[in-house]
């Protein structure tokens, strides 16, 4: 969103030159991840899985905070648990890794080939519901043992054709939540709370306003009842669904076999949940403020608050300058922001001063200090931010600088927050008539970019074969129905039926 | 080792009566896993995986402390990469889960089968030297990459026919380093120096003494030059290798390709090592410390220190005793243990007082509280500790408790290692003569159970021949060439030829 003239270092191609090319030019830059000789697999690369690391680390505070548990179940589903529930096996199978072999043996040419075939094969778990529901239907006998609320941090494998680092994946990190509950009610409620974490995660740590809805039938998780999103928008006006939260309602329960004896001694069928986020935040958070100078990190979720680059020519500097930065490393460690003291480095690497600079500045470091013999000897530091041109370089005080440093990253967060809720903002229109909406996806705006987010009047139960040719030539979804929209009678857009909501439309990762 | 009478409430078998299961059924009292419908895989329930976090959490800080950064690589494992390092794979190959098909669709009967076979199977990766190295081939191009000091965190798989929980399971939770170096020496080292922070960890955190020592040619990870071990008695005199940290020489440098520049611009075939703990350290905790009343958990990797056992009639009663406990969990998380606060959690569930009081003594909470009225009144805690003999309560004056908690859970982290290295040393010999072995191995102690660890002279190269059928008649098996011992001329005891140092014996898991 920083506009200004690309600088010589800057990231080949710029957002308005290639976009997605520029995303992977980011991720490179910052040294994130990178794709792996294994189909569809990756790499996440030390940086980039200390940002996850982080973003695991306050989830998993959060989830603990609303009564959650951390437990484990196996990476191996036998065929015949995900066929228990007919919509799900559905919407999965085609995206299996199976293990049909549990050796190897030399072959006819003396090359190893599987051996030993498994009597029944065994998905690589594309997600939990189903092994996981069998173990609830051992554990919950009475309503006394609900509800059971726990996550899982785990590794997933859905087998994709097209795959992007982060964003789509053949194997990928996450977390799934699984709850089971007596009543209806208390599942919805359940659904809903953690959607709510989840927004409150990506706008409180990761500055990326999202928009929280329903998803429309087609849009759900193969399963469920009701699929609940977070919606964010990226700089190329696509939405990205950033995380889910599923009212399974009794569907797994019928499948696993969840039942319990209620108050009254009545067998009951379970109510169940599941919800999840996972390394595709990395990639949202990426394009949600990155810019053409390479990743731009939110102080609470950067793994490095501030950097601080020595500057020396003889031994004798070095050995002072490096005493200097390691007491102010010290200093920093006593300030607290957020939830922790702050995490500053000292990169003392012999790389050419200019080069050193630009690699944190790509990987997006929050605040970059440049300290030298002069700094020393003038008590001030070099600031530079970077959430400010490169070059602007400021001259602090260092007490001030150690005093202030909480509010100037605090500004900082909620800055980008500002900036990217404005952006979003900007191109979020209500549509009301078809010609509008056909050019609002089509009318390339000043930065040569359609789109955005409409909201429109939609029938959603009649209106999806009205609006099917409209939105697939438009590559344009249906992303959700807005939660805590007043409601609006009107006219559906596609289908002249009435309408009594507004639904999000965008194009979609 | 806690030899007192068995109380009503005890686990059944006893530790005496049938070791095997009663190490089953604490993890079943305490609730820590199940096996799974899936073969080999285990669930870890909440409690268990609280403790496994634990255990990351404090390991995951003594990497970081030695320089070493996470990332993450695939699950899944060209088998072709496998094949690049000869002893590796031919180790591997009976106990891989392969992937052979990445879809399901439906067969004739209807049902889902596999269908689109991959080019090229892919194991499920049992270890991941090979991924990583291929990997790592890419990211060294000079000596200035060097060293790469990586962790990660994962699930591996390794197909076994014989499970228990935790100590052998098919797939199991681990962390594996792979680093890669310049020299030999500095490998060397880098093996050394993550055995030995097993080591402390084991010792400070698990309060269970190991012994540090290189592994004989025969129990060596595949493909590794030298591995290194620590090892520990558990109670029924048997060995279990709890940590492994293996210098790979420059065979999977080799076989990966993992080149560099020198500082003179010679291609130069680097150094690597890889070193992992996994579940097990759970199996091998419980077995050290934990007795016939169920689960005993030093003080620090205990989730809980305290737990609060509220005590009312009256609703009046109940809501003056919840603000009681709730005000001491909030004065003793102001009270620093380890590098925390203290956890404290009430226990206010309906259910029978005795019920729940064994719980969470066979849960292994280091220290029970019960708060009732009368307490109240006299301003005091009803403090059972689980080092002591469940009956046994103090009444203790609340201030003393705060004031004093950090300072006895100290005492009983120092306690429990010190009664598992005696129980250890009491059953440590140096045995000089054939038939004092056989006799060691099979005469049964007071306890009815034989054995223990014997020190003995042992010439590695020739005496495996010698040694082999007692060693697999008595079931006894070389354990480790313990470091740090002193030289010490001696006269191989299987084969009669100088020995220049003992090894250590012992039956294993």
């Amino acid at each position: 969103m920083n506009e200004a003239r690309p600088t010589e270092n800057a990231i080949r191609p710029t957002r308005r030159e290639n976009y997605a090319e520029w995303y992977q030019q980011v991720i490179r830059a910052a040294d994130l991840a990178e794709v792996s000789p294994v189909r569809g697999c990756m790499v996440i690369k030390p940086w980039g899985y200390a940002i996850w690391e982080n973003m695991q680390r306050v989830l998993d505070g959060m989830f603990k905070a609303t009564g959650h548990q951390n437990a484990y179940f196996p990476l191996f589903i036998p065929l015949s648990y995900l066929e228990r529930e007919a919509a799900h096996v559905e919407g999965f199978a085609k995206e299996c890794a199976v293990v049909t072999h549990h050796r190897l043996e030399p072959g006819p040419d003396g090359r190893l080939v599987p051996a030993a075939p498994l009597e029944e094969p065994l998905v690589v778990r594309p997600t939990s519901e189903t092994i996981i529901g069998e173990t609830y239907s051992r554990w919950v006998q009475s309503y006394r043992d609900l509800p059971i609320l726990i996550n899982q941090w785990a590794n997933v494998v859905r087998w994709e054709m097209r795959t992007r680092l982060f964003l789509r994946t053949t194997e990928f990190l996450w977390q799934e939540g699984h709850t089971v509950h007596a009543t209806r009610e208390e599942a919805v409620a359940e659904t809903l709370r953690m959607l709510d974490v989840y927004a409150t995660f990506a706008e409180q740590f990761l500055a990326m306003p999202v928009i929280q809805g329903e998803k429309t039938p087609e849009e759900r998780f193969p399963g469920a009842v009701d699929t609940y999103a977070i919606e964010a928008m990226m700089q190329d006006h696509k939405a990205l669904q950033a995380g889910t939260s599923h009212f399974l309602g009794q569907n797994f329960a019928r499948g696993c076999n969840i039942k319990f004896l209620d108050a009254n001694g009545r067998e009951t069928l379970a109510w169940t949940t599941s919800w999840g986020v996972s390394t595709r935040l990395v990639g949202a958070l990426l394009m949600t403020h990155s810019d053409d100078d390479g990743l731009v990190l939110p102080p609470r979720i950067a793994p490095v608050q501030v950097v601080i680059l020595p500057i020396f020519r003889t031994d004798a500097e070095r050995a002072e300058v490096l005493a200097s930065c390691r007491a102010l490393v010290a200093a920093l460690a006593e300030q607290r922001f957020g939830d922790g003291p702050i995490q500053a480095e000292i990169d003392a690497r012999d790389v050419r001063g200019g080069e050193k600079l630009w690699q944190h500045v790509k990987r997006g470091v929050p605040i970059r200090l440049e300290i030298g013999p002069r700094d020393l000897a003038a008590g001030t530091v070099a600031m530079g931010r970077r959430d400010r041109p490169v070059r602007e370089k400021v001259a602090v005080a260092r007490d001030e600088f150690v005093a202030h440093v909480p509010e100037w990253l605090a500004e900082m967060q909620a800055g980008l927050l500002a900036r990217a809720r404005t952006f979003r903002e900007e191109r979020t229109r209500r549509i009301d008539r078809l010609e509008d909406f056909e050019a609002f996806f089509t009318a390339a705006d000043e930065r040569e970019i359609s789109g955005g987010f409409a909201l429109c009047h939609y029938a959603v139960e009649h209106g999806a074969a009205a609006a099917d040719a409209v939105l697939k030539r438009l590559k344009v979804t249906a992303r959700c129905l807005p939660l805590g929209a007043e409601p609006e009678a009107g006219t559906c857009l596609f289908s002249g039926r009435p309408s009594a909501r507004r639904v999000l439309f965008a194009r979609a990762y």
